[in-house]
């Protein structure tokens, strides 16, 4: 009963729910059990779930939504960006590219991961890499730090890479513990290697007319790359960032804008977020509320990117927030995120799925197909195109450093 | 005759030439006296005009603007943001600032300016920099080069700078001369000393959560603070920046951004960009091409930021585009700016003017002025505050080196 609730993005059957925990319609509050436990955003999909079964059972709450729903009661019509097929065929790319450097110069590209304590969702983001790695002929060098390593460590380790020609690539998994300063450790690693595109001369590079960042951040460069290989066009298009983290909407935004559209960044202390939604052909939402963006927030035919990978189940979720404000939504979800900080997914059970939860979007994909033009679905979107950028990045990384072409 | 037609942003007094001149009204083009040369866009403005003289005569040419005209055919209610009243309080306070340093520490802050070749221009506003410095109490410093100095006799004096304890910020005065590369001299410029603030590594700070930028760059600085000296609320406002330049246009969208506005950017490839400015709440304009923004691009009690400082004149015009797509405006811009490549001021002759030309924004003031809630004029708006901008980095960065509060 629970995930069929979750799985159609609407509230209306929790009426009661509402009544009992939320404050009046006045203060534009609807339902949704989608929340999402921060760390988990942006992750790579473990597996695939059958998207298209989930059922469409939109309930309008108010006058506005019903004729909302009313525009996208029709079939899904949008053209589904396989970013799984996408990541597929870009690894396959890969693989010619490193073979025929090794054949020609002798040089096989390396990419170094630190990782730093036992978080057993970083170590199995490490070994998703490393499979990568292996599986298109780039060679993984790995070093394993207990938790309480210092700082020092950490960079001594970034700064021997740094000067190792075999490695072409350097990443630093985060999070990084408590009492570490990301910064420092991220600005050791030097800017020819940073392949994950954080640095801030990276950064400055992007946002700047006449200059190219050395690395592009892999999930922007993963939705941009989705966008042109599905034969998007940007320039001159109106797109929107829904979210503003610095590995995903600040980089997105701009990687938008040198690409030509008009880019407007939507945010938590944005007033209307639907309304500059409605305006877009392009939406980038990578905001991590899962079901965030509904239907009735999407321009008919725009292309949806769809970045937020929120791990959701429904018996831990007392509070429904599927639309209206999104400073209200970020409000319950900060709340939520206070409460499970520490909890692991394991924590998170929904009964009818055998991995006790599920991944859904930002976007609510049932209701959002049948408005837009092309959508990424969620899990098979944008997940796997974020490794395949970094495989992409490291070899980039090798042919400017051995000046390949 | 020319001049009051200028003065006025207005453009039906002209159909003649519209007709021998221009392409029919399909393609959305109106007439305007209103052009830049380029090399003058952002300077500090020479004399104050009399603006409020200036005759509002707007002739509506569609339906559609008459509507608008009548919505701004009243008195003008907008508060005008007085930027020379304000630098001039800055710079008060600057000198108080420095005055309280060198009694407390012993250190005066000193500022280095690099110009190379003979440009008049270059040579005005570097006299203007350093009277401004003496003012407050500032030590300038400066180097002359010929302009067929090599790229390594500039950066070596830049090193020089980055090595003297005595300097405490560093400018490069531009255009340099066309064989030298931009990116090389700016880069050479110690980050710590870049009052400036181009540097990108600056910029990607400027542009990343969790960071702050050395220095923020001058003119959009100045934009800030007036924004913020005259009480104009940004968080969850929507704002516009026009033009998306790496000195003014996007560190302006980055600045409005990290304050919590919801920003749009718009540049020559935006195919609405009065529909998009009619929906903020602050519009910073920085685009470059006089009168460009009309009254009905404003939203009524908008704040208007005014960058553009475009010298104009009538005798030398034909073509004029008073409203209509921003891509056609920038396309006849680009035109003029290769006729007028290697003009002076002293060809622009405007009868009426006893310097031959005169000054206006990108934002047609007297339209704008009867919608807006608060709005620059030029010259006196943001013109003044670049250079106390530039004061007060490098009494910060002083500050700083010598961990001064």
């Amino acid at each position: 009963m629970a995930s069929s609730i979750l799985s159609d993005c609407s509230s209306a059957r929790l009426l009661p729910l509402r009544r009992a925990f939320l404050p009046p319609p006045a203060a534009r509050f609807r339902h949704s059990l989608a929340l999402v436990t921060p760390r988990r955003l942006f992750v790579a999909a473990p597996a695939p779930l059958p998207l298209r079964s989930r059922r469409m059972d939109s309930v309008p709450v108010t006058a506005a939504s019903a004729a909302d729903s009313a525009t996208i009661s029709t079939d899904a019509t949008a053209k589904v960006i396989d970013g799984k097929m996408v990541a597929k065929q870009i690894r396959e790319e890969i693989a010619v590219e490193i073979t025929r450097m090794k054949d020609a110069i002798g040089i096989v590209p390396g990419l170094a991961v630190i990782l730093v304590g036992s978080r057993k969702d970083s170590q199995t983001y490490v070994r998703n890499k490393k499979k990568a790695c292996e599986a298109v002929g780039i060679k993984s060098y790995e070093v394993n730090l207990p938790e309480d390593s210092s700082e020092e460590e950490v960079i001594k380790h970034i700064a021997s890479f740094n000067s190792d020609p075999s490695v072409h690539g350097i990443l630093v998994q985060l999070p990084l513990p408590h009492h570490m300063n990301d910064e420092n450790i991220l600005n050791a690693v030097s800017i020819e290697k940073d392949v994950d595109g954080f640095h801030p001369l990276n950064i400055g590079r992007l946002a700047m007319q006449g200059r190219d960042p050395f690395f592009v951040p892999c999930t922007p460069k993963g939705c941009m790359e989705l966008l042109h290989r599905y034969g998007v066009e940007i320039k001159g298009k109106r797109a929107v960032v829904i979210g503003r983290s610095n590995i995903v909407g600040m980089p997105a935004a701009l990687l938008l804008q040198k690409a030509n559209a008009t880019v407007s960044i939507v945010h938590s202390q944005t007033k209307n977020p639907e309304e500059i939604t409605r305006q877009a052909d392009i939406v980038i939402a990578a905001v991590g509320v899962a079901n965030l963006v509904r239907g009735n927030w999407i321009k008919p035919g725009a292309a949806i990117i769809d970045v937020g990978i929120n791990p959701v189940e429904a018996s831990l979720l007392l509070v429904s927030l599927a639309s209206g404000s999104l400073q209200h939504v970020l409000f319950f979800k900060c709340l939520w995120d206070l409460l499970a900080l520490d909890s692991d997914l394991k924590m998170l059970q929904d009964p009818e799925s055998p991995r006790g939860y599920r991944l859904v979007g930002d976007v609510c994909y049932e209701e959002a197909s049948k408005v837009a033009g092309a959508i990424t679905p969620v899990p098979g979107g944008v997940g796997p195109m974020t490794i395949a950028m970094l495989l992409s990045n490291t070899v980039e990384s090798a042919k400017r450093i051995h000046k390949f072409k």
